[in-house]
């Protein structure tokens, strides 16, 4: 590992509006199971966070574009969003990633 | 529908830190393929959207706090955490929940 800066993204991938939501259809069928009330509009989709080491922030994100458009999300069928998380400037990361991994699944 | 106000949140569910994640190890795998340096920690999860109608946002978040333990995360071995991206009064909403849906999968 060198010394360059580390971002941790965030992409989420969602069907486009429009596009049929089979798991999403399923989660609203079971909300009358569990009681629960006044939920509609579901739509079921796929989170995938990573580490980018990169010179700079932009150079890092363009990464994390490419993989999202050619490895994460069919663009026919599904839209994707990139969120920064956070970022770690030089070494002694690894505590920090382990930081941001547990403050995003709070 | 009535006119209560609506609350649109999205939960993100992500393999707890330490549990096996093949879907990442599958996605790092890929990156040679792509010619994509610099990548790592990967984490696939999923992120739910939906729509809660109710008096108040903490009774909406309650509701999506049910719904996240209770259907779509399993608590032994995935975190969840939820978000609040949008709030619509009164009437008119459909236009509105559109447009957020829009935003979020920019």
């Amino acid at each position: 590992m060198t010394g360059s800066p580390r971002f941790r993204f965030a992409v989420n991938v969602l069907p486009r509006p429009g596009i049929l939501d089979p798991q999403g259809r399923a989660v609203e069928g079971s909300l009358v199971h569990l009681g629960l009330a006044g939920v509609s509009d579901v739509r079921v989709g796929r989170r995938i966070e990573c580490t980018v080491e990169a010179a700079t922030e932009a150079e890092a994100r363009r990464t994390v574009e490419r993989l999202a458009a050619e490895l994460l999300a069919n663009p026919l069928i599904e839209a994707h969003a990139i969120e920064l998380l956070g970022a770690i400037a030089g070494a002694a990361i690894g505590a920090a990633v382990d930081a941001a991994a547990g403050e995003s699944s709070r």
